[in-house]
Parts: structure tokens; C-alpha cells; sequence
């Protein structure tokens, strides 16, 4: 059923320049590398990145994940005329990201403006296995006569964030007249960065090295024979003192230590073991599809697989960014995405790595708590965007209106509230999926304690009943609303899980258990309306609509802000994303089917779906509504966000929080797996008629299964672990190894 | 006599392209622009300057001349295909820079890769006579058939000094949907920045508008019929808070109101009037040579053009740094080059900029009194290199020995303490020169009277002799030496003239008068051995010598450095420039013309010329011996610097000291110009046999005089002013209006 994983770029384009960039990147959860050509080009933007090295590259500014210096560029000169393939012309062009083993491949027929051709084929992955190394190999064969090849390449820190700057270089150097590192730190967060590189030449010739201008090179000459592959192979090493912190080593040393042991190696085994390691990925964690349109299943493919490639699963002082380690775009921050859209793929194939995304706001309650204290509330306000210190690092301000000259304060910092619960919401989720109670009584615990604080410190008492005012949900063309349903019924969830669970471990804080039982006997619930629509808070069902069409067209763009200010939007029924659609998502069992229904639609037709964490969720809800054909529809234009034709959708890094989507929309959508209120997986499948099979593992409280769903049946391997009972289509069944029912 | 006074850039070839940017680079003191094509190339420097305006991008680094935001990148599409020369066929290409108007002109016929072909004519300068204006023009005419053509253009911020950030962005604005201003702020300096600019277009079509990643963009697409000439024209405004502290004006405001002022005019007109000034600026003071070889006109003539476009003939708070606005070399930093090597050609055609440069050093007497203590030295210790507020910004570290990873301390700072009698000399040399007795009360005898104090506190008593020990003088290739003779001679006169300037004005300081008299009866000055060679200090005549035609061959390289140390350069007879060639230029008459012959033929020997400063020096000296061929060999040597077919020789800038020399080996060297011991302006002129005739302007002593010299005749017409006596051949006039000197 293996069908091709392959991402492929087929024509040389510099308008799809950055695009691509960031769709091949490449990464391990330390080390994020984004795409960009060995050869320059105007306006290309390289990029290399370390999971949790974010600096401040002025007092004013908000952290941003670091620009590190570049390995990858690479200058080749011909004869004395510098190689360009907008020189000359080219005879074939195809690049490719292959899935299966982390590799681009770069293969290229080239004629010079004298009309000499060349094959170029450029390689080059980032370690699976071994989270500094980074490789790239380049094969160059003169195809008509000998020339002089020359290559200049090193590391590059002129490299900046859009001209930010946020290294000193501290040392450059030269050892053996072979490798070269260089030595950098954050001016602001004073973290040390340490990259190593050397060349390999399959023929050698003058080679020599210069530092100057940031930048350390060394330059290499050869006679080539015509007919005669080169082969120049050039192995990297990055490591930073949050390496150090962690294991002990210092980065340069343990630079240069791993180079050594690599150049003995080579690229061709370096590869072969990292491609290893993506293939037991790939094992233990691919969802296969058998679709009618192939594109299905590369979309998932490629989704889980930029998912693994910027989870920092090997630490828990970081988390994933909202464009993970693909660009500089949300400069690197942590919003709700993790928890809520990037977490769930992590807790059911690799709850561990769950774990750690939850110890990193766990390591972090302080710095939510001092927000609270900011604000006057108690407990813990985590901040809206993070990074490295888990302090708020949310800009406050937008970007400049040009025309005005103003720059609006940014509110989320301020009543973006829901993160509070989300991150609740998704230790509860870990817990219910583990059963993990060490993590529970300690850590889960307190986050669920200090959040639900925060919600009781949160409230407005109005006539008796608890009101949570002026918060924005999910959707942010609506601000400063009350009674958002998304929040109130989080917040509800978070002090009513914190209570269960002080219950459940004895907790003894009486006090926090009073006031968390009158929160929820108090709490003012949004419910349906007569026509059982569910306000999205206070205000919003009385506001005027207008007909949305063509900003749902260009859907993604915000063109709605070109057309009306942000304060015009605010009052209309105009959502960026819808909120209650989210909440029918996380509690599938709050509302009937009738009213979760009636409310998809409604939204949907006032939902733009400006953010990209918007359209998989929508066809999520549809695909649980029974609406198969909707719900395929908003798939398919989700699995688009990123690999679809805008040529600039995605120059500053990947929607991270839609890749998560897409494995959200396809299992807790149409394989319809959900956790029932009894706390047991729960399946009602709603497979799109375009599928005729669906194969996914998932990790369930200590047990591997292995679930595969056609239109007629499911079928449930226990691979490992004791038996369990599943529900599914509304029917429990105890499962011992393995469980096969017919869905009528 | 008018030859060609244009700069050609003939070929369009990456590999000189940033020599090129250097070369053409534009300027007018205030205003420093490099000649970056419009169209972005990889490795391509974009830089842009104000005088004056310096920051530090990190707390150990140096102050840096700032590249500030550029205006002068466009991008193009033709048919949705991005520009680029690299692209399709060139068919003809020229660019040019006119010395006579300041305006560039790029004329390209090019064909895209489909066969259609495009006349492209791009024009700028920076303005001559308003020091805050640019302007670009860009023509384009589609040959073959009705094209859609796409601009974008604006504010790029994302410039940066190879990586290291200077500025923040305040605040972008778009004006009436036409004007773009961009405000930044120095990140340690605290200089704020306006950067303003608007397009018209011939034909107008979607304008649209965007601010992003320190970027500000507009643009402007429309339907360009066939052979219809398109032009845009970009005009541009930069203003700085140091304008503000000057004469009042708010940057943001002065901005705007001059480029609506300057739109009203348009590019054709405003250039007009820059060229009108330039035109004034040759009048005054070009210096015609009729050679065989038409290259020297054209090398001089480019030597002052440049001098004048990067000189603060506006401002004295700056003075000019070691590349003008011309590059990033030595940060932009100022050096003894400014008062040896560029003040001459002020003091001589325009005296009120030299007395700027030396208002410049008196201005930072505090800072350099600072220096002197912090050494434990009384008086004046000016820095080796000094920027904005005075203070001492030599690196303390030169660049790493990337096989080392050792950073050598940087001796200049702490030993090359010559710059303080550099600056004594000038001053001297200005009072000379106008006989400004206003000037000399105060700031003159000021500097004066510190510069001796130092020299008197840096003695060290030898058996009742004052040695100057632990220097190094111009030649850095020997370092830490005692009784450099270019120190020690010229502490000599800087005491020597600070006691006659105190008496002249009768000042009271009797200790200072003594002790400086002590002074002159102790210290020891080198002189002539039983072979007429002065010892350039006390032990570089015992050192041993090798053969340098090698280096020779590739002065300017530094090659020596990379097959000895600078340890073992320092051992042996190795002159990176003379010391006392430098010396014999500076006094003309300390020494028998035997003596000056020999040791400039000594030292000539063993000196590499690997500073730019040297060539020229020799050339002068070699004139005066009479040395005609030997002399014009040298210029034209020195000539080629910067003008030379090198590919990279100046990518970072022009040599602005060896422009400055260019003119002194002409003026003093083949004209022979000097004030002798009366302090008579003195001619004994020594013309290549090439050189038919030459003819320049001289300022002197409130007075205009032109110069005419022949093989066989001086002619000095006064053109304003009192009648004077002149020297000639060592014989006496007096000119009241005219003088005819047959010379035999």
C-alpha cells in the first residue's frame, strides 16, 4: 500500500523560492534547516535554527529563535564564471524531499552561457539519529570538457533574522587545515553556539581559509577531467550551551569531538543510519490511507513527518514554535497550538514526548504565576506566546499601520485567556491517555490546581452567577467580548478536572475545593438558543453579518483588514476562526449531534478561516456530524495550507498547528476516535467515500494498537499490553489481541 | 584641454562588483552612497553612509560607520520573470560615472530567456548641492512587445554592517499613498535616522503598499505598451538627529518637507542643479594635466572628485574616515590619513574645510587629554582611531589567527602615538597657509600646547638624553621600536613649534615654555650613518633582509604575513611603508638632497608598499630628488590603487589616504610645492617627461593663485589678492598679478 513520499519541486522558480525553502525543510526537534539553494539568489532567505535558542536583539524587542550561522551556502566557479542556474540555461531540474528517509536530492543538467553542460546533484539531510549532525554532498561531472572547478564555502554569520542581529562571533578557527568552527553567542540571552564544519573532496586540490567580515571560508581549486564525478562531501556539527546545561558537554569541544567522528564515517553511512531512524518512525507512527486521490495520504505523510522534524522530543525546556524550526515567522514563539492541535499527534504515538511538551509549562508555572500577579489574578496566567524563559514574549505591539503611523496594542498578551485551560485541558488529555499518575500527582496536578486558581481569581460576579469578561477566544476578529463560550466552558472543564483530581489524590487544599465547586455551580455557561445556536460569547448573534465570499476565496490572506479596520470587523458576525466549532471539537459529547450540526453550519458560513488552525478542525466536526463529503472537502483544502500552489503562503516557516491538524482531522475525525466520558476510546468512524481504508497506531494507556477502518469494518490489533475495553459506534467490546466489528 | 573625465564599467562581471560599487560610489560629504546595482546579485554590498553617524552593534565591539536603510534596490518582473542580468542575454552593457555632473548611467539592451528585448537606462546621483537628496531614475523600454511590468521598490532596513545591526525600526509610514518614510535609531548611539522616498511614474498604474520584516515596499505594476519609454523616478531624502542638534530641523519633518519640495522639481532639474555645483567644484580646483597618457587627467581627476565627495566639508564635528562613505573598511574610522594625506588638498584649494578637519581634533582635546591619562602621559594622546565622540575605537584585538584562535593585541592604539604630532603639523601647516591668526590663538595653540605637553611626558632619559622609546611609526611592520625617526623628528617640531607659537601670542605657561625647551636641547635625533642612511630607529639597520620581489609583485596583499609571522616581519628589514620616505616628504629641507636620494633608494628597496599610503609618498620624493622616471613610475602605480584591474582591491571601499597622495605626489612632488624654512611657498617643479604641461588652483594666504608649469616655464597668475613673494628654484619673486618664470 506504500504509495510515493515524495515532495517535489520541478521546476527552477524564484517566485517559489521561499516557499520551498520551508516546505523541504528539514529538522530533528533540535535542529531546525530550512531549504534554501547551496548557491545564492536574491532574496532567498537561509535559515538554521536551534530548538530553544531564542535571543532579544534589542531591549524593546521580544525574543526571537536565532538565526544561527549557515553551513549550507556554497559558491562554485567555473572556469572563473561563478555558477547561477539564472545563467545559462537548464537542461533538467527536479528536487525532491523524500519522506521515507529525510533526504533532498537535487538533480540538475546545467549548460554554462559558452554552451559547456554540467550534472549537478546536490544531497543533503539533517540526522534523525544524531540531533547535531547535519550533512550535504555535492556531485559535480563536467559533461563536455575539463575545467578549473573552484568552490568557496564555510560558515556564514553574516546570517540575521531579517536584519536583526542576535550573535557575537567570538571565535573563528582553522584546525588541521581542514576543520572549521566557529564560536557564537546571544547578545542578549548569552546562550554559547558552537558550529563545526569541514569539506571532503573526492579530488583535492589548493585549498585554503580566511575569516573576515563574520564569515569563515575556505576555497578549493581543481582541474576537473571531463566524464569525472567530484564529490564534495560537507559534514556540520551544532551545539549549543543549552547542550552543555543539559549533558554536560561544551559545545566546542563536543563540536569538534563529533565532527571527527563523523568524517570517519562519511555521508553516504551517516545518511543510512538517520534514514534508519525515519524508517522506524515511519513504523511506529504513519497513518496509511488508501484514497482515491494519493495526495491524501502525502499530505499526512508530510504532515507527521514536519511534526517529528521540529518536536523537540529530546527536551523538556522547550517546546514547538508555531512555524516549529522551518522559519522565523511568530519569531519561534509557543501560543496554544502545541497543546491543543500539535500535542494530541505526540500523545498518541509518543506520549513521552506529550510529557515533555506539558513539563515545559510545568517548568514554567512561575512565570505564568508572576504574569497572574501582573494582572491581579491568582494562580497561573501562562502567556500567550513563550519561548525560552517561559515569560510572556507576546510583542505588544502589532505591526505598524503605515498610514497612521500607530501601532495597536496587541490584547492577546492581555485576554487571550483560554491558553490557561488549554494547557489544563491537554494534562487531563495525557493523564486519560497513560494513566500516568506519577506525572498526574505532581506535575498535572499542579497545573490543574494553579490554573483553576486562576479561573476562580478570573471571574466577574454579576447578580449571582460568575461572568468571564473581556477575554478574546480563539477567533481574534472578535475582542474583548464576555462569556466567550470557548473560555467559559474550558475554564469550566479546568476548575472541575482540578477538583476531581485533588479528590482523587487527597489533595488537601479545602479552600481551593470551595471555591472551585461554587466556580462551577456558578459559572454562567453559554447554552443554545432557540435555535439552538451557541452564542460565541455576550454579544455576537446580535451583531450584523455581511456576505463573506470573496474574503473566503482568499481565505488564509486577512484581506478582510484591507477592506474594514479591526474595529469594524469586531462587530460584525465576521470570524477569523470559529470558537464554537473548536469547543464541539475538544467536548465532543456536550451538545446533541443536532446542535453540533446546526452550529458547524452556521459558523462555517460566518467563518473566513484566516488562521490555518481553522479548516481541518471544521472538517473534523463534519466528519463527526456524518457529513463525509463536507468534512473530505475542508480536508483536502486543509492539506493545502502548505503544499498548495500560493507560491508565498509559507516563506516564513509551516503552519505547524495546521500540520497537526490534518492527523487530528483524519483520527479524531474520520477514524472518529474520541475519549467518552467514561474515560475509554471511543470510535464511530466516518471514513470519506474517497477512502477505502484506514491504518493507524496509537499509543492507548500502556497499550500499542494497531486499528485499521474500511467503510465496512474496524478492526483492532492489542499489539502490546494488557486487554482493554474500546467503545465503538456507541458499543463497548472488551479487546484481548485483537478485535474486528462490522460497522452497519 | 578637457579630457574625458568618466569612470567606465564596461562588462558586467560578478566577480567586480563590489569594486565597482566602491569605485562608483557617490557622495557629497554628508551623504556616502556605494554603487550597488538596482536589481540585487549575490555577494553584492549595498551601503549607504552618513557622515558622523557611528554605533556600537555590541558592548565590546567598536563603533561602526552605520549602513543605513537603502533605497536603491528594485526588483523588476517582466511578464511575472524576475530581472536579472544573470538571466537571458546581455547585448549591450555600459555603465558610467560622469566626473564631471556626479551621475551615474547604466544603459543595458537585454533579451529574457523567451527571445524579447528590453532597453533599460538606469541614472542617480546624490545631490552636490543639497546634502540630504538622492535620486534614481529608471528607464525601460520593451523592444519587442506589449509587456505587464511589475516594480517593487522602498526602505530595505534589513541592511546591516555584514551582519552586525545598527539600527532599530521607530516607525514606517506611507504618506498619501505616495511618500515612504522609515524612522530607525542607532542601538548604542542613539542617532535617529529619516529615511524618505517616493516613485513617479510616467505611466501610473495598482500602486499598493507593504511594511514587513524591517522592510517598507511599494508596488506598482502596469501594461507597458511596445517601444514606449516607462521612467520612474525615485527621489530621496536622509536626515539624522545629528542635523537636528546642528540647525534645528526634526528628521521625520525635514525629511518630508524637502522630498515634497523635491518632487515638485523632479529628477532631470535637481540634477541639473548637482551638476551646476560639481561644475563650480572643478572650476575652483581641478589641476589639468596635459600627459601622453590621458589615464593621469583621468586618475586625478578621480582622486579629487572622490576626496571631495567624502569629506564633511558641512559639519566639523566629523572628520573623514580611512574609506570616506565609500565602504565598511576600518569601520569608517579616522586616521592620521586625514590630516597627512587628505587635509593638504583642503588647506591648498580650500582652507575653511581644513580648519573643519582640525576644529574636528580640537573638539576632542578632552577625550585625547583622557587617553593620556589613562596612559599615564600629560597632554594630548589623540586616538589612533577615532569616530563620533573622540574616543579611542581601535579595536583592542586584531582579527583572529584562525589556526591560533589567539587574538593579537592591536599596538596601534597603545604605540602609535605619531598621530598627535600628525595633527601639530597640520595645524602648523594651516597657520602657514592662510596665516589665520583667529584660528591659531585658540584651537591652534591649544592643540599645540597638549600635543607638546604629551610629547614631553613620553621621554624616557638615557645618560641625560630624551629617547622616544616603545613606538611604532607609519611602517607597522615594526612594531614597538625606540627613537622611530618619523617620531622622534617629528615630536621634535611639534615642540618646537608649540614654543614659537606660545611666544608669537605671548602666552604665559613658562613651565610648558621651558620644559619644551628642555626638550629640544635633549632629545635625541637620528641622524644620517657614515653611509647617509638615517636609521629609521635604533635598531632596524642591524636587522637582516631577504629578497621581497615576491611580495613586491603582490603589494597591497600583505602576503609576507602569510609565510612569516608578524614577529618575524618585525626581525628583519621589512617596510610595509617608509618611515623615513614619509619623514624626507614632510621636511623637505632637514636634509642634503644626497641624503634624501639615498635613503629613499635604501628604504624603496626593502619596503613592500603593502599600505596604500606608500606608493605615492615615494613618488613624491623621488620627484623632488629629480628622479623624474623613477617618480612618475611610482604614481603611476600609485594610480592604480584603487583604478587597477585587482577585482576585489576595493571592495570595502576606496583608499582615501592614497586619493589624498595622488594629489600631494603631483602637487608637491612633480610640481614641487613646498613652504620652505621662511615659510615661502616654494616651486622647484620636476614634470614627468610625459606630462607636457600642468596647471592648478592654490590657495594661499588669503590669496588665488594659478599655476602653470611647462618643462620650461612657470607661470603664477594672482588671481585675487595682495601681491607675495614666491620661491622659485631657490630664487625670490614677487607676483603682484602675474608672474613668468623661465625654468632652466
Amino acid at each position: 500500500m506504500k504509495t510515493q513520499q515524495i515532495i517535489y519541486d520541478k521546476k527552477f522558480d524564484l517566485h517559489f523560492i521561499n516557499k520551498y525553502a520551508s516546505l523541504m525543510a528539514l529538522g530533528n526537534g533540535y535542529l531546525g534547516l530550512r531549504s534554501a539553494y547551496e548557491e545564492d539568489y536574491p532574496d532567498q532567505t537561509r535559515g538554521m535554527y536551534i530548538s530553544g535558542v531564542y535571543n532579544k536583539s534589542s531591549v524593546k524587542g521580544t525574543s526571537e529563535l536565532v538565526n544561527i550561522p549557515d553551513i549550507t551556502h556554497f559558491h562554485f566557479e567555473i572556469d572563473g564564471e561563478i555558477f547561477s542556474l539564472l545563467d545559462g540555461k537548464i537542461h533538467s531540474y527536479e528536487r525532491t524531499l523524500n519522506l521515507v528517509n529525510g533526504e533532498i536530492t537535487r538533480r540538475i543538467v546545467w549548460e554554462n552561457r559558452f554552451g559547456d553542460r554540467f550534472r549537478f546533484c546536490f544531497q543533503r539531510f539533517v540526522s534523525k539519529n544524531d540531533l547535531h549532525l547535519l550533512a550535504l554532498k555535492v556531485t559535480v561531472t563536467s559533461l563536455d570538457k575539463a575545467v578549473t572547478f573552484n568552490i568557496m564555502t564555510g560558515i556564514d554569520a553574516q546570517q540575521t533574522n531579517f536584519g536583526n542581529q542576535h550573535l557575537t562571533e567570538e571565535n573563528v578557527r582553522v584546525f588541521d587545515e581542514e576543520v572549521m568552527q566557529g564560536i557564537y553567542e546571544t547578545t542578549e540571552s548569552g546562550h554559547i553556539v558552537a558550529v563545526t564544519t569541514s569539506c571532503s573532496y573526492s579530488i583535492k586540490g589548493k585549498v585554503s581559509f580566511l575569516a573576515k567580515n563574520r564569515k569563515l571560508q575556505t576555497t578549493m581549486e581543481i582541474e576537473l577531467p571531463q566524464n569525472t564525478p567530484f564529490i564534495v562531501e560537507k559534514l556540520g556539527t551544532v551545539y549549543s550551551s543549552l547542550d552543555q546545561e543539559y549533558d554536560g558537554l561544551d559545545p566546542q569541544t563536543a563540536g569538534l569531538n563529533a565532527l571527527h567522528a563523523h568524517n570517519l564515517i562519511g555521508y553516504d553511512k551517516l545518511m543510512k543510519k538517520s534514514a534508519h531512524s525515519w524508517n522506524n518512525f515511519w513504523q511506529k507512527k504513519r497513518v496509511k490511507i488508501s484514497s482515491t486521490n494519493d495526495f491524501d495520504q502525502l499530505a499526512l505523510d508530510y504532515a507527521i513527518y514536519q511534526l517529528e522534524s521540529m518536536t523537540p522530543a529530546h527536551d523538556e525546556r522547550f517546546s514547538i514554535g508555531a512555524k516549529g524550526l522551518t522559519g522565523e515567522g511568530y519569531k519561534g514563539h509557543v501560543f496554544w497550538d502545541t497543546e491543543i492541535f500539535m500535542a494530541p499527534f505526540q500523545l498518541f504515538t509518543e506520549p513521552e514526548t506529550a510529557k515533555k511538551l506539558l513539563r515545559y509549562r510545568y517548568l514554567h508555572l512561575d512565570q505564568a504565576k508572576e504574569k497572574a500577579v501582573l494582572y491581579h489574578y491568582k494562580g497561573a496566567l501562562f502567556p500567550w506566546e513563550s519561548a525560552f524563559t517561559g515569560k510572556e514574549e507576546t510583542p505588544e505591539f502589532a505591526a505598524i499601520n503605515i498610514r497612521t503611523g500607530k501601532r495597536q496594542k496587541v490584547a492577546s498578551a492581555l485576554a487571550e485567556h483560554h491558553i490557561v485551560a488549554d494547557i489544563a485541558y491537554t494534562a487531563v488529555q495525557y493523564y486519560q491517555a497513560t494513566l500516568d499518575d506519577e506525572f498526574m500527582k505532581k506535575e498535572g496536578l499542579a497545573l490543574l490546581k494553579e490554573t483553576a486558581l486562576f479561573w476562580i481569581s478570573r471571574v466577574t460576579e454579576v447578580d449571582g452567577k460568575l461572568f468571564i469578561k473581556d477575554v478574546i477566544g480563539p477567533d481574534e476578529y472578535t475582542e474583548h467580548i464576555d462569556n466567550n463560550a470557548y473560555t467559559n466552558y474550558m475554564a469550566y472543564y479546568n476548575v472541575e478536572q482540578a477538583i476531581y483530581f485533588m479528590n482523587k489524590y487527597a489533595d488537601q487544599n479545602q479552600t481551593l475545593l470551595n471555591e472551585g465547586q461554587d466556580f462551577l455551580n456558578r459559572l454562567y455557561l453559554p447554552k443554545p438558543n432557540v435555535d439552538n445556536i451557541i452564542p460565541q460569547d455576550d454579544t455576537f448573534l446580535s451583531k450584523p453579518e455581511i456576505d463573506l465570499s470573496t474574503y473566503k476565496e482568499n481565505q488564509g490572506s486577512q484581506g478582510i483588514l484591507l477592506d474594514y479596520s479591526r474595529q469594524e470587523v469586531n462587530e460584525m458576525q465576521i470570524l477569523k476562526q470559529a470558537d464554537v466549532v473548536m469547543l464541539l471539537y475538544l467536548f465532543p459529547d456536550l451538545f446533541s449531534k443536532d446542535v453540533v450540526s446546526k452550529n458547524l453550519h452556521y459558523y462555517e458560513k460566518r467563518t473566513i478561516h484566516d488562521s490555518s488552525l481553522s479548516k481541518a478542525i471544521h472538517a473534523l466536526v463534519a466528519a463527526r456530524c456524518g457529513e463525509r463529503k463536507l468534512a473530505y472537502e475542508l480536508f483536502q483544502e486543509a492539506c493545502l495550507i502548505d503544499l498548495g500552489p500560493k507560491s508565498n503562503s509559507s516563506d516564513e516557516g509551516l503552519h505547524a498547528a495546521s500540520l497537526g491538524a490534518i492527523w487530528l482531522a483524519t483520527i479524531n475525525g474520520f477514524a472518529n476516535l474520541s475519549i467518552n466520558r467514561k474515560q475509554i476510546l471511543s470510535f464511530n468512524p466516518e471514513l470519506p467515500e474517497n477512502w477505502r481504508e484506514i491504518t493507524f497506531p496509537i499509543q492507548w494507556q500502556g497499550r500499542t494498537l494497531n486499528i485499521t477502518i474500511t467503510h465496512q469494518n474496524i478492526e483492532i490489533k492489542n499489539v502490546r499490553g494488557p486487554e482493554l475495553t474500546v467503545e465503538i459506534n456507541g458499543k463497548e467490546y472488551l479487546i484481548s489481541s485483537k478485535l474486528d466489528v462490522l460497522l452497519t
